[in-house]
Parts: C-alpha cells; structure tokens; sequence
C-alpha cells in the first residue's frame, strides 16, 4: 500500500510531516510517498534512519500555506504538493492522501482532483471525539467542510458516518444522533427539524436529537451536524480541555503539597492526556471524495502524522469509496419534504 | 429591592429554590417572593431559619414543567408561578424575576408578560463563561433563546452584551467577537458572514471572528452567537468538563499512589471546580425583554439559585432595561445589506 503524504502540509512541515511518516513506514510497514520539495524532504529525511524504509519523494514545487483562501490556492498552484498527490492517487499510482495543510485547501484540492463518489452532494469532514461510550470514543461529522448546507446533506453524513464507523471503526450497528439544542422533536434550528424526519424514515440507527453535552457522555457513536456547528464544537472542546488544563497547573503550582500530590498522580493524568488526545486519532477522513484522504490537525506532530497515516490504511484496507457506494445503494435516501 | 422568586421551576424545586432564597435574602438583605404552590414553599420554609429575613410568598397554582412546550404552557397556564410572577414584575409589584424553571417557557411567559424593549427585534438568552482573560470569564449570547436568526438581530446581541458587560460585569471596553470557524473574513456561515460588516460598522469594539477554542482562551469578552451555535457550544463545554472529571476520578482510583497525591492536591482541584462551577455565576439574564428576567440552570442546587438572585440584583441595581434602552439610542444600527 502506497500512501501518499503532504510533506508541506501543517504548522511543523516538513520537520513532523517527514518525522511522522518515517515512524509510520516502520511500525506499519508501509510505503510513503513524500509530496512536496524535495530539498526541503531529504535534508529531513537525512535526520532519520530509514534504512530498509519504504519512503520516496514526489517532487511538487507549490505549497498551499495555511491561510490561503482554499478555491484560489488550488487554481493558481497546480504544482502544489496537494495538487500533486491527488494526481497520483487519482491516477493509481498512490492508495491514499494523507495532510495536515489548510483543511480548506485540502477540501478543494480534493473535490478538483478526484471528484465525489457518485450520488454524494457534499464531501463531510470528519473526526474521532473522545466519549464515554463502550468504545471509548464516536465519530462527529461535518466538523468544516460545509457551513452552509441542506437538509439532505445531513443525511448523507448520516450514511457515510454510519458505514465509516461500522466498517472501519468496528462499531457493530452504531447509533446515529442529530446534534441539536433538545431532545425533544420541537427543539433545534429550521434545519435539524427538516433533517430529523429524513432520518426517522431511513434506515440508519437513528436515535434522535444530541445535546452537545451527551456525545462526551457517549449516547450516540455517529453524531452529524453541520460543518459550522461542527468545527465550533470541536474547537470549543479543544478549547476547554485547554482552560481545564491551564487552570489545573497554575493551581498545582501555587500550593507545594499539591506540587508532590501531582507527581504522585503523574500516572493518571498521563492517562487522562492520552484518551483525550487527539493526535491517538491522528486524523479524519474527508467522507464522499472518491479516494481516501485524510485530514490531520494542522498542529500535527511526528505521532499524530504517524496516525493519521494508519488511519489512511485502514481507510484503504476496507475499501470507504466502495463501502460508501454501497451505502448509498442498500440505504433509501427519501427526499427532503419542503417545508416539513 | 423585591425579587420574585419561581419557587416552583428547576428539577431540585422547590426545596433547592427556597433554599437559595433564604440563603439570598440573608447574604444580601433582599426582599425575596417566594412565587409557586403556598403548601409546598411553607413545608420547605419551614425547613430553614427565617426569622428577621424578607420571605414572602406569592401564591401560583400551577407549574411549567421542565418538558412542557413552551409556547402552549405559557398559553394554557394563566395561573403559573412564571406568569404570576411576571405579572408581579409588569406591575410594578416586583423588580425582578429568577427562574431555573424550562428556559424556553421562562422566554415565552416574558416575552408575554413583559414584552420587549422597544427597538429591540429578539430577547437574548445570556450566560457568563469562565475564560482566561483579564476578569476570568466571558460574556456568551445567546445561547438558546433563538435557533433561527436574522443578520440584525445577532448585532442587537452584541449590542446588549456590550453594555451589560460593561454596565453590569464592570469591563471597561468589552471586546465583542463573532463566533465562527476561522478568523479570516471568508471563514464561517452566509449567516456570520453576513453578520460581520454590520459589526464592523457599529461603534462597538468589534474584534473579529473567534472561533470555538478563543472562548476559554480569553480573546474576547463578549461572544456573540445564535441560539442554536450558543446551546450546543454550552452543554458542549459541560459535557466536555465532565468527561474530564470523569476519566481521572477513573483513572485515579486505579491507583492507590494517584490516590494519595489526589489527596494532597485537593486544594488544587476544588480551585479548580471554583472556578468552572456554573453555579457560581448563578444564572444569565434574559436581555431584551422589558424588566429584568434571570434564567438559571435547570439543575441549579440551592447555591445557584442563591447566586442568580444576586445577578438579579445587579443587573436591577444598574437598571438594564435603561442601559439597553440607552445604548440602542447612542449607537446607530445600520440596516443589513442584502446579499452581503
């Protein structure tokens, strides 16, 4: 299996792109095809022992930056490392693209260069979300790939998430929840009153509406909603579990004996930072592209880019375009009624 | 200053309400109406120490219940402690009203019994977030009053949460930021984007876009967000503290020397729940409607309700209604630009 790496891509490219993917290369034994400059790849790679390694570089002239305007970059940069890759898993010559570069840019370069599977409206990014479910986490999505959207794009997030996280995620017939203000039918905004029937009437697990408090809790496996919602969801929680964090330090560190207190509890709070890191899950696909591509934080360190490409296998391993086809195939997609 | 009291709403009500008034009326020498079923509040009444303080009880036979349809109990329930007490505050007989009752009835039985200030297009449903800036939290709205928004009324949020900042939470110039997926101008939803210049042109000290993780962070001081963004960002961030709390209690009774450093942080960690206790900002005012309405957690124990009373207090010590009344007047709202 060919993976095929932006080795531009994120706030610590190419140093934890090339870093993360030699770690990869060796714990899973697969090949890495690092897209990018090539200097700027092999003066990394020169850091590393890649002995009996299988890493190559595909050369890309281009990089997309991280606050470039998406649709714009991807137009005027055709040799950047994210056009190129693309290419290549367009082509056949790559199974998988895997980044940490502007998620925008990622989307768009994706939309150009593979297109959507047929039937699917609108690509969903998506992440794993810690959880208090069995299993430990669920799968969110849009987390930002559409801030604006209809009625039916929910649903089909609904289908790509249940089928991503029984076939991938190996959740036997995941629960799929709205995301929304009540649990109660009249709760929610225009949109999740229109999208709820849809998904009473297919045949997805549909459990009802979420609050944003029970997907920690871990009452539902798939939680859709819509890309806005999403990413200010998924960024507030970052951003608590910062402030948590923060505060929990700066107030250990005032009182000496909480000082020792903490490093005798060292061993559950390594615990508790590694079931809420995100860099275990290294990274979402982009559910509905016709390939797999996986989107990873632009924060990404060496590990989260080692993960994120494990998810790009087992993403590969298990065929999402076809199980996503299929999806689309087995599961009726009522249309919107207006006005419901 | 009388404040009226919905003896009978939140799920702990009424023994956790006329708990928090007695607490209340003795900590801050108010005069508290104790609104509800006369049976019920004299057998809590008579749990507590009363004597020397202003309790008074004004009778209501009916009660909203938690799961009621807002609208359709505010309609049926002529006779309910929230609409008896609005009418006390309508006529002049109270000069606030608390509530930890069903939010959405709290926003229906105000808006019927108060109305709105004049001008003022939607009520706001507001709440203070801990944060790391200067004065330790933030000002968040509206967090469920309105699901489905307008351009101009997200402005009139921003609006009211500058002056009750400022006037009430004592924030000499409070920055105002628009909640939404990125900071650059052509991240977030038609809705944000369209919000933005508005913003932009008001005489308010508008920041920019912030997005989920700024929150906590601290960049702005007061946040401004529909109803349906601002529900879940909420119980998204209480679900997350939870989940926290969850995973290292876990992880901490597993092991017997965690348990011990536990022991000897317990100062850190109560700072820690101090500080990120909702209970100790009490309850949000309901901002926009014509008298001073504050809605506190369904869940709120007896110091909560204590603590919204005293929001309650301030917000009627600086008179809010003329705050708003006054700073619609000085700042000029320009009119929304249609396809903008």
């Amino acid at each position: 299996m060919r993976i095929a790496l932006d080795a531009m891509g994120g706030d610590h490219a190419p140093a934890a792109t090339v870093h993360g993917a030699v770690w990869a290369a060796r714990d899973f034994g697969l090949a890495i095809q690092l897209v990018g400059q090539p200097e700027a790849i092999e003066a990394e790679l020169a850091k590393h022992k890649t002995d009996g390694l299988e890493l190559s570089i595909i050369p890309a002239s281009e990089v997309i930056e991280m606050d470039e305007h998406p649709a714009a970059a991807v137009k005027n940069k055709k040799d950047s490392s994210m056009a190129v890759a693309l290419r290549s898993v367009k082509e056949g010559r790559s199974d998988a693209f895997v980044t940490a570069g502007n998620s925008g840019g990622a989307l768009a370069a994706a939309l150009f260069g593979l297109g959507r599977i047929k039937g699917i409206k609108r690509p969903a990014l998506s992440t794993v979300f810690p959880s208090n479910s069995k299993q430990g986490f669920c799968f969110l999505l849009d987390v930002g790939a559409n801030t604006n959207v209809r009625p039916e794009y929910l649903l089909q997030f609904a289908l790509m998430g249940y089928h991503y996280a029984q076939q991938v995620l190996n959740i036997p017939n995941p629960r799929v929840g709205l995301l929304s203000t009540g649990e109660e039918e009249d709760k929610g905004s225009q949109l999740t009153k229109e999208v709820r029937p849809l998904l009473e009437e297919s045949e997805l697990n549909f459990i009802g509406n979420v609050e944003g408090k029970d997907i920690p809790a871990g009452l539902a496996d798939v939680i859709v909603t819509d890309g806005f919602t999403g990413n200010v969801y998924l960024k507030g929680a970052e951003g608590v579990a910062w402030m948590i964090q923060t505060i929990l330090e700066r107030e250990i560190k005032a009182r000496p004996l909480a000082l020792l207190g903490a490093v005798l509890a060292r061993g559950a709070f390594k615990a508790l930072r590694t079931q809420l890191d995100y860099r275990e899950f290294g990274g979402g696909p982009l559910l509905g592209v016709n390939g797999v591509v996986v989107v990873a934080h632009g924060r990404s360190d060496p590990y989260a880019i080692r993960n994120a490409i494990r998810v790009a296998k087992q993403a590969t391993e298990k065929d999402i375009v076809t199980v996503i086809e299929n999806g689309l195939r087995s599961l009726p997609i009522p249309e919107p009624v207006p006005g419901k």
